[in-house]
């Protein structure tokens, strides 16, 4: 996803096919209750979360929570960080402003 | 969606599972490109849009903007208003609060 591309705000003056595209891929990646609490446990930690720790709070098992963490990392909203056996996850600084803009109705760009 | 389950912040310190799936909710109604024209059509116009103006800009056979316009009514972003054979839309008051919440990584609330 384009930098570009996928910070059209909802309320642009001008959107493109393209925009559009990128907008509702964004949107995709968190349309999913799983990826909700993923992405709210990376919020709200201080640090990078181990993948290790993310099976148990959710519930899920360690190839489904890795399934998700592809599509939050593909959409650009978390980044990995490999520490020996283990990755750890963290919320991207794009993540903060890409949706604050994506959400804007009102288009203040 | 309830309007207590549909507002928790992607941020917020605590989050439920039914809070999750709402929100997840929220963001599957705006993970299509055509939804995202729709709501911007509807964000940069000065009032209520005629479903027979969404048509051509969108380039979409009117049954598929009504099958859209259902996902974005279900999600309560959208509200209708039938004048003579028409139906016009609107964003709702609470699609412009609720995205901004919801898209807060920070949970300020």
């Amino acid at each position: 996803m384009s930098a570009v591309a996928c910070c059209a705000p909802l309320g642009a003056a001008v959107l493109s096919d393209d925009e559009a595209a990128a907008t509702a891929g964004l949107f995709r990646a968190l349309a999913d209750p799983a990826r909700v609490r993923i992405v709210n446990v990376l919020a709200t930690s201080d640090g990078p979360v181990c993948v290790c720790n993310l099976t148990e709070p959710l519930g899920l098992t360690q190839p489904t929570v890795s399934h998700h963490m592809k599509k939050l990392l593909d959409a650009g909203l978390v980044e990995r960080e490999q520490r020996g056996k283990w990755a750890y996850f963290s919320l991207t600084g794009e993540a903060f402003t890409t949706l604050a803009r994506v959400a804007d109705l009102k288009g203040a760009s």
